[in-house]
């Protein structure tokens, strides 16, 4: 049986100066434990849909995997809230090491790395593609207008893979880290080339956010939000471009601005 | 020398149907690694304030201290982000512990708990408390225009323990639960009394913050946006009050309305 991603529930709306009840759809909260070659790894808590994608892009965000063949089996246990993942390579998981701090000046990457983890698997971006204001407008839009879960609870993220003209797809989550960890799922699971795309997202864009956008390679993120001064300094090493504050017809260009361009380009669609 | 919690920024601006250049103010991201009786327990980014207040929250809300007297210690260096704790108790820290899933429905406490350490530390609250809807979108509307932080970038959740008339104190972070646990370690620093006292918080209501709420001790939980169905199960049994989407003058009442009154108590200033 499928969870659902929003329930019903009779609340007290102070409205007009009083009080009514109203029947209101609040966004559902799912917690999600990951087992991976039989060891207990994580829990997290999600929207309950899309759950394969989160598993894998979680994996690979992490570092456990780098492809779709590298799970020799994946599971999900819905009803009890468990993902069963086996990979080809058994070595033993040091979770610990996931989390530890990174110090150090002389890996060749970033100096603003701070956990090992992302020292192995951040990457710097390479790729040409360009995308104007207007379409960073137009994308922003139609991704915030089209995830009907946002409009009916106020209560999630949006994160949507692009080219510079339309939406390939969109993700929802009441975690913004889980948003991207759908998408990361599903370019990885279609194998859908990523040095043309760009990502839209909602959220605010921390360290954490520009890390798993590197990790997935896409090279500009537009957010509605505000970002950090880690995540910017992370930006300008990896080649990111970062688009900030996209609200209406206003926008901030906060690194590489080499890839957004004032006019459109004869491409635009 | 202090860190700071805002940096300027030279980035490209488009308004106006043009790009011009202009200096913003960016949040500030900072890692401070957590090192507890020796041992690397944890990596968080914050807003670098108030850190003796955020580690003292963190480690309450772990479950790892009650008090401000379990700590025998506490240094913090701010140039290098790490912090220091001796504690009391000398037993070793099971770190895997931390995270590792609750099955069971007979541990007295909520049937929604998935985390063995929130099943041991959230608390049922205990309160007489109550407050009128004008007083709501009074401290809401303080606890937004007050943070000067927020004002200037956008980028940060506030977070304040509150009189039903007034704000005591207020914290900012580019982390909700940074926020919650500054307040936390504030209470816990200031051994101030929390049962008649509520939070208002700006960001969503996950489980997670629903459980912070609990573990600090208070009854009643005031938010600028939604709640999760998860969090509001927990709120109803744990006795808490969830006000959401308190914008302009409406709100919504969640769980346990009988603290919230439609009109002004005498009690009120």
């Amino acid at each position: 049986m499928e969870k659902k991603i929003t329930v019903k529930k009779s609340i007290l709306k102070f409205t007009d100066a009083s009080f009514i009840h109203e029947e209101d759809e609040i966004v559902a909260e799912f917690p999600l434990t990951l087992v991976v070659n039989g060891e207990e790894f994580a829990t997290m808590v999600c929207s309950p849909d899309h759950l394969d994608e989160l598993v894998i892009g979680f994996l690979a965000s992490e570092g456990l995997i780098r492809f779709k063949s590298d799970i020799k089996n994946l599971s999900i246990d819905e009803s009890r809230g468990f993902a069963y993942v086996d990979l080809h390579a058994k070595q033993p998981i040091n979770q610990q090491y996931f989390s530890k701090r990174f110090i150090g000046s002389c890996c060749g990457k970033s100096r603003q790395f701070y956990l090992h983890n992302d020292v192995k698997t951040a990457k710097t971006a390479i790729t040409n593609i360009n995308i104007s204001v207007k379409q960073c407008f137009h994308l922003m839009k139609n991704m915030q207008n089209g995830s009907i879960i946002f409009q009916k609870t106020g209560g999630v993220h949006n994160a949507a893979i692009c080219s510079n003209s339309e939406i390939i797809v969109a993700r929802s989550d009441i975690g913004r880290h889980n948003a991207l960890d759908k998408l990361y799922g599903y370019c990885l699971l279609q194998q859908i080339p990523v040095r043309d795309k760009m990502i839209a997202f909602s959220g605010r864009v921390s360290s954490e956010v520009l890390l798993k956008v590197s990790k997935i390679g896409v090279g500009i993120l537009l957010s509605k939000s505000a970002p950090t001064d880690l995540a910017l300094q992370l930006a300008e090493d990896l080649n990111i471009t970062v688009v900030g504050f996209i609200r209406g017809n206003k926008l901030n260009v906060y690194t590489h601005p080499e890839r957004i361009l004032e006019a459109d380009q004869p491409n635009y669609i």
